[in-house]
């Protein structure tokens, strides 16, 4: 790559460090913001820039947000009642995507992971059960990925939770809409299985 | 989208800009670039600014380069009689991957399209006949692409450069390596069996 001018080189290397962008990439990437307009690259960095300054984190449920409480909490029409604890912010946006939930939303900040040196005292359990009993809370979903991490947080959270008079559900496990039977494991059978539905 | 805080929807809309990136992966850029470190924010911004004021192209063979005369040019170990006509810087480097030409490089800037309103007098031909004139330039090699444009790119430059006492070349057309002879089509074949070399 020596025989690139320095600054181009330098751009590739940072645009390599995204996710899942390779030198390849990265260079296309570079030839497209050293040739296209002015405009364009400024929107580019003032956005990045916008994103670093305007973007912390709402005061109640700790989702990204701009404002100390978030568009979400603040939306009377929605159900204060029903809280629907998740992973992380973009967690939130991809069940808020699915256009159905109209409760709020408390995000974990992890998952219980002692592997990777994650205890419940660094998720944001103890605010949830802040919130819990001093909020006139009916029902706590639990929206957290299936896997090791997720259920170990499920139990400490179906733990914590007992002492307090609220409904805990967790979001159904089962077949992805689409997916094929015979391509599923035999544990998401068994919970699809666990979980059917009255038509 | 209307869930996202403003700042961080008008960083995906400015990063799914880029060539070949959708909303999906401007959403895990933007992620990315919300929580990485101050400093690699600061060093790609930085690289985008370099990278538009810094470079210019090199007033002899008109590639990307940060000096009036590139790295290139000025290298005195390199062959300056022979010159390779490349359509851009792109393909240059592309070129000078390859580690092989120890010549000198003309950038045109494109290649002849009347149907994209490219005519000669947009690339730079005059310039190239110049070199050709003026410069003890004894080789000039054709590497543009095999298309429509780069045919009528190589017959335009060779009626021009007739008159000049240079060697005209243009690289080889054939399968590449690692093809298979089976999946070539009919042109290629024919170019590859015209351009055959004595073992």
């Amino acid at each position: 790559m020596n025989f690139y001018p320095q600054s181009l080189t330098e751009l590739i290397n940072a645009l390599a460090r995204l996710p899942g962008v390779g030198k390849k990439s990265a260079l296309r990437f570079a030839y497209h913001l050293l040739h296209c307009s002015d405009g364009e690259v400024k929107r580019l960095l003032g956005a990045i820039t916008n994103v670093r300054t305007k973007i912390g984190h709402c005061q109640d449920c700790f989702c990204l947000s701009e404002t100390p409480i978030c568009s979400i909490c603040s939306d009377q029409r929605r159900d204060h009642r029903m809280v629907c604890v998740v992973e992380s912010s973009q967690n939130m946006f991809a069940l808020e995507g699915s256009g159905t939930f109209k409760g709020l939303y408390h995000v974990l900040g992890g998952l219980i992971s002692p592997l990777d040196g994650v205890g419940p005292e660094h998720l944001r359990v103890a605010e949830l059960l802040r919130r819990v009993k001093g909020q006139n809370i009916t029902e706590v979903i639990l929206a957290l990925s299936s896997n090791v991490e997720g259920e170990a947080t499920t139990t400490y959270l179906k733990s914590q939770l007992a002492e307090t008079q609220v409904t805990l559900t967790r979001i159904a496990s089962g077949i992805p809409v689409g997916g094929e039977l015979e391509y599923a494991d035999e544990i998401t059978l068994a919970r699809s299985l666990a979980g059917r539905q009255k038509l």
